[in-house]
């Protein structure tokens, strides 16, 4: 017999019909036996009444693979609108041993649950609320990519084992590579640089790989990240804009498809501005407003702080109805070799996207001069000779259009679209310091 | 002045309009002067006459990054149909030094350019034929993706960094972990059988890492990889008929958005079952067929032999109609721990995806079974209490439905497509025994 998901057993009220799914729930009531059903797409409940079909499920525990036919019966108590009542079970695959969580109850994600949340993370993302999350999280690459796609980004696929450490200072993870020594790529940062020589637009959404040695709540050693890259810009605004209309994009559409999902995980309501604009402040705007609103003297930060980026965040959703907010205009110090610098105004032409208190993404323009890019490649301390550059030189020594992009955090983006606390929980198998399993 | 891209020049003829690209190539013709500007669209003929204008390009290579403003004329021997005539030109990134290679002609991909293609990948693929195998590419992923995300998969995305190597015998990469020994993901293989429990149907295009000793044309050390689970199927055959749908969707579909670029690169016209079900054969099937055509006994072979492959791909699409074709029913002996096996017919429910000669995919049933799955194990002789497989066997001991899936090749799919002789020609920058760089 074919089957019905759980959806749709309403479409088939006074019928007879096969679910196929977990047994997730069992519970007696008055001496009747009601059980849950779970698939793909919800909840089915079923009451059992013959005794022979009860006598079924003895000995038998959630998650036991069943196959249900029944009558489909209306209720509007019932998830769907109907049950199916007076059924033949077929139990395809029995589960004899008790599992160790509950299933049917939401985890509660709090920092003192997260070694239990991923010791059974195999069975508790078979909990609906907990699969919210990266239904959540699938809807957001999808609608990116949508975005991207219809923009003319040609999506690129670059090598994440590389020859040698270029990016000096932050820390790499390092194998044998049939005896000579690589490392693994902690962003595709050169190579989408590269690709604007012939693509203009590129992007990649892939993971990235960072020995970090902090065990925060921010941090990761492996991370899903967007990397966007685009030449022929006019100047940083236009890297700001699209960056900006993409991720309004995809947040307005995933709030769109999974409207019910993300009220019931509580996820905050999403509030954007209502001229399409991504707000953006300067570093040196935002240490004014925060000093003067807090009375803590922020004036001779360089970077931001964690507190300002929170309260620059609410600011934007209290005063400007924007959940999203950018900080340009870093200090020169900020500035990496490929950053494009304004020297004038001593400021390099960053752009942090914030979302909800947290950055999720780094927009700066590139520096696309030859000479220029020697030349700050030597302040930098580095060695222009070294062959983890060559290849990356060339593309600029033949002609590079000025360009930024930016790098994005998938899994922070996840993790403040869904009201979560720590980055992990937006991740199915967070690598971090203490964590290498499951 | 905003830009216009060059496959919209047609529309501005009789107007005067601004492009920005590539000094792609310069000639001199009858004492004047032709460019051709590239952008991410394609080409524009530009007439250079004003002694001051040509000036400027005098000592500049292809490359120069520039842009154009002038008078649209109608043109029907030019690219799109227009070209721009006396115009002003702006400089914005000049280009001094004659590049190494002769962007604006095609590579010719032969193993003994292979060397070469690399050392100046970075330059080759502002060619525009080069571009197009990566259209392909793009094309091909967005497609799968689409075809996928309406059937109800959920895209996840699973760690590429392991705690120990599991799948034993093939060649693994290892790295130093914070101090512990970790590995590199051959493929997602036991995070998407787990996440079937939760989600039934899942995939994931991305990198996969295989040390791989051989130097061949099929093999790099870090491939694309698409992985598909599915539960609740019915039997193999559902299996295979999805992949099978969706090999054909995203072909179809790419073909149908880039058919100038295929044509131009000597694609393979696409060949494609008129009922829309891809032929299949067991490989008894296929070995006897081959037997008899070829006058070579291949009945004793366990699996396929290369020539094989391409022989029931030749008769694939020469009698049935169709470029795909799955070998079905392997023996016995090819089954690794986590297959289905049907011990009476004495094979594994395995189906290979061939594509123009090439396996694409192998799409096998999995075992569900909890009791079988550790007699397997123990068969095969792999510790069961080894921790890389703890988590793994959870999901079996707490419920898993039949399903089955594919490990899908990206790089062999765009290799076949845009009929390129070997996998790396189809890959930005391959990694093999002898490629760390670019």
């Amino acid at each position: 017999m074919s089957r019905t998901l759980s959806r749709d057993i309403a479409q088939h009220i006074g019928e007879t019909t096969t679910i196929k799914g977990w047994l997730h729930k069992k519970r007696l009531m008055g001496g009747l036996t009601f059980i849950n059903v779970r698939d793909r797409a919800g909840l089915t409940q079923v009451l059992v009444e013959d005794k022979k079909e009860v006598e079924k499920l003895r000995g038998l525990h959630i998650g036991t693979v069943l196959e249900v036919t029944g009558a489909v019966v209306e209720d509007e108590r019932a998830p769907g609108g109907a049950e199916i009542h007076d059924p033949t079970l077929k139990i395809t695959m029995p589960v004899t041993d008790e599992p160790p969580i509950e299933i049917d109850k939401p985890i509660q994600h709090k920092a003192e649950n997260l070694d239990t949340l991923f010791e059974y993370r195999v069975l508790n993302v078979r909990n609906l609320q907990e699969q919210n999350i990266f239904k959540v999280r699938a809807a957001l690459a999808k609608y990116i990519r949508e975005y991207l796609n219809d923009n003319e980004f040609v999506e690129i696929h670059t090598p994440k084992i590389l020859g040698a450490a270029t990016e000096g200072g932050a820390e790499v993870f390092k194998l044998d590579y049939f005896g000579k020594e690589a490392t693994l790529a902690q962003s595709p940062q050169l190579y989408k640089q590269i690709m604007v020589g012939a693509f203009e637009r590129v992007y990649e959404i892939a993971p990235a790989f960072r020995a970090e040695l902090s065990a925060t709540t921010r941090h990761m050693s492996e991370v899903y990240m967007l990397d966007i890259e685009m030449g022929f810009v006019d100047g940083h605004d236009e890297v700001l804009d699209t960056v900006g209309n993409m991720t309004q994009y995809a947040l307005t559409k995933t709030y769109e498809e999974l409207a019910a999902a993300l009220k019931s995980m509580n996820a905050p309501e999403l509030v954007l501005p209502e001229d399409g604009k991504v707000p953006r402040f300067t570093v040196a705007e935002i240490h004014e407003m925060y000093t003067k609103a807090t009375k803590t003297d922020t004036r001779d930060e360089k970077d931001l702080i964690p507190d300002e980026e929170r309260w620059i965040s609410e600011y934007a959703r209290k005063q400007l109805h924007s959940d999203l907010v950018f900080a340009t205009e870093f200090p020169i110090e900020a500035a990496k070799f490929y950053h494009k610098v304004d020297a004038e105004k001593g400021v390099v032409a960053w752009g942090d996207l914030l979302f909800r208190g947290v950055e999720i993404a780094t927009c700066p323009l590139r520096e696309n001069d030859y000479t220029a890019m020697i030349e700050q490649m030597k302040k930098a301390g580095l060695d222009v000779d070294h062959p983890g550059y060559k290849y990356y030189l060339q593309a600029f020594k033949y002609g590079l259009p000025q360009h930024g992009g930016c790098g994005f955090g998938i899994d922070r983006l996840v993790q403040k679209t869904t009201g979560l606390k720590n980055v992990k929980e937006a991740t199915l198998f967070p690598r971090d310091i203490n964590r290498l399993t499951p």
